[in-house]
């Protein structure tokens, strides 16, 4: 069941094919299919544990960063979790034949409009192994065929998981083609973004290299993920203490995430009651702060720096704040808008209307109130896991899950109209 | 009320103004100002016409075809159809603010998934001074701005029309910057297809030239609508009647539209039953017919050309048909599959079976079974007017109406929410 070397035109058309097959297959099929993988993951732990062994005792590897090594290591227990993952997606509700209009047309025709699948979706990841189990089991739920195209540190582990993919699909009766793995040199992005006819949709995760590299060459539809930089707004009705909570979780909880905060934004009127107490718990964590001039004032004994204009536009990644101050809902809108990447922002406010200004005016996939950043995700959201998060406008806003992973086919009964 | 000659830039900076305050707009208010322009249209008729005669005297248009002068040229009739087409759209149910999805998530939060505008959609289309009000009405209705960009063959067609329209929209409270209209050179096209942050969508609605021009250029997505190689395959249990009127009426009633088959293919079970008597009529139709060997073997007394590989994958635009003659159902659908632009295609047949085989296995927008292909249209299909058709799958697939207009955001409250 090792995956040879093959073309980037092979592996696709070996997809579409698989496709055709996967369009049509049964809600307990494709279950069978996950359910059986999930059995190997857990009974082949070893071979996987090997594979991803070798990929981090490569000299390749000793190159990465501490983070990097460390979202290409797996053990035991995150290997079940893979097991259960691919599990819970089994569980949830097939998208694929889900009706959704129906109507009789005045001609007679009974019009239905149904979901159908893409057909194949190329996914572009980096060195982290899970997602080339989640990323087939969402599109094997969905009935797509899957072209892989992981980063090379981690090519045995991919290949060692791929296998096992494949071996619960050929198991099941499924097309073995239903998941191909790619893991060759760059030009292989090049070739997978422009070919028409054969992929559906690319999907980046990655970095703005990546994303830059696809911008201009793509010719297949890409969902791009815009990085987020997420603003936390702090309404003069606040409740103080959940807006202090809220702040310090949307920052500190785990801020090398794209729903992490990079943006506090307070109204004037509560900022020298609210800024000492938040700012204070912000620094305590290790929080660089950087802020304008009205909240370096209010800002007590925490040490500030100043925030330069670049400040409002960067994602910091880190232990990183920049703080606003300003006088009005509709300026705080105003800048929301002029920096936000379309990911999260949130409003911390006692007003229903406070709220529905907010959410209303605010261009972003998601808005909290009341909330912090951080719920942004397709497994809280719900929709089970997601295979990205989009910021764009068309086709899937927000987390990618089953759903987004879809299209729509219309299917029209009649008993011999014709027209005119 | 007239429209200054302004850039690109800032025709979509004024739409993208006006499109925050169309955003939030009530339905109301959007009626109003669509029951203005109607009311506008059929009280200033002569304003328009003098303006289309300009445009049709111009020594410009002394070059077109018999076909686009039609396209291009009004009268009252026409004025009176489009404020009849205004009002319809008013008619339609807002799609804004409609709920998707609402769950209480494990953490409490209420989410909601809404529908909101796209924001500034710009619309490339030729000579038919009617896509002008068309369009802005369904952007109107739809919370979106709009930057139009017509043929200079229509300009003063296109400025009469859209001073209209900008005249309701202020009158309403609407700012004028909701509907823009562009008409200077070609460069316009590549500026607008690059106006990222600023423009959403691009619609383009004119021919092949026109898509391969945005395709090697355009950064901003763009809904391209390929041509019609539309089908008809008559199964070996259709009725045939039924067959040779749907045939005739999907070949002959207006050949020169996307939505007319080009090509029949017929079950050799029922070939020299069915043939002669719907090539015939096909054929007094003027229809030009060319076939591959059997079917003129079964074409009895009606002269058929041999029908060339390029065939297959010709959209005539007129009164010509390609005919073919397959042994199966399974042959029938590869054959489709490998030929269809994924616009529309239909099946005549007895049997529930054999039309749930080939929905299922079409690839394609719309699939009819026992229908004229010539149904697949926004207003037929219930959805009141369209701005164009798309044969893509990402984000709309079909008639492009009020819905496909439109993104979505996730609005999702919390009473103090943190993760972690």
């Amino acid at each position: 069941m090792a995956i040879a070397t093959r073309s980037v035109t092979e592996a696709c058309e070996s997809a579409k094919a698989a496709a055709h097959a996967l369009a049509t297959a049964d809600t307990g099929t494709k279950n069978r299919a996950l359910g059986r993988l999930a059995e190997l993951l857990e009974a082949r732990v070893d071979e996987v544990l090997d594979a991803n062994a070798a990929d981090l005792a490569d000299e390749r590897a000793a190159g990465l960063s501490e983070a990097l090594r460390d979202r290409l290591a797996l053990d035991s227990k995150r290997v079940r979790e893979m097991a259960a993952g691919v599990r819970a997606i089994a569980e949830l509700p097939d998208p694929i034949g889900e009706e959704l209009e129906r109507r009789t047309l005045e001609s007679g025709l009974d019009l239905r409009k149904v979901r159908v699948p893409l057909g194949v979706i190329a996914v572009i990841y980096e060195a982290r192994p899970n997602v080339t189990v989640d990323c087939a089991a969402l599109c094997l739920k969905s009935g797509n065929a899957i072209v892989l195209r992981g980063s090379s540190y981690a090519e045995r582990s991919n290949a060692a998981l791929a296998a096992l993919v494949r071996e619960a699909v050929v198991e099941t009766g499924l097309p073995e083609g239903s998941v191909e793995l790619l893991s060759g040199d760059r030009s292989e992005l090049e070739q997978l973004a422009t070919a028409d006819g054969l992929v559906e949709l690319v999907i980046p995760r990655g970095g703005e290299g990546l994303k830059q590299a696809l911008k201009s060459v793509a010719t297949v539809p890409v969902l791009y993920a815009a990085g987020g930089n997420c603003h936390v707004y702090v309404h003069s009705d606040a409740d103080l203490e959940m807006a202090r909570r809220i702040a310090y979780n949307a920052k500190v909880d785990r801020p090398g995430v794209c729903n992490a905060a990079e943006t506090l934004l307070v109204n004037a009127d509560v900022a020298n009651e609210f800024l000492p107490g938040v700012l204070a718990d912000l620094a305590a964590a290790g929080v660089e702060l950087v802020g304008d001039e009205r909240v370096r004032g209010a800002a007590g004994a925490v040490a500030m720096g100043e925030a330069s204009d670049a400040d409002w536009d960067t994602e910091y990644h880190g232990l990183k704040m920049a703080v606003g101050v300003l006088d009005s809902l509709p300026e705080a809108i105003e800048h929301v808008n002029r920096h936000t990447t379309g990911h999260t922002e949130a409003i911390v406010t006692g007003s229903e209307d406070v709220a529905a200004e907010f959410t209303e005016a605010v261009d972003a996939a998601v808005v909290f109130v009341n909330a912090s950043t951080r719920f942004t995700d397709g497994f809280v959201f719900g929709m089970g896991a997601e295979i990205g998060n989009s910021t764009q406008k068309l086709h899937a806003r927000g987390p990618i899950g089953l759903r987004e992973l879809t299209t729509t086919k219309y299917i029209v009964h009649g008993d011999g109209q014709v027209r005119g």
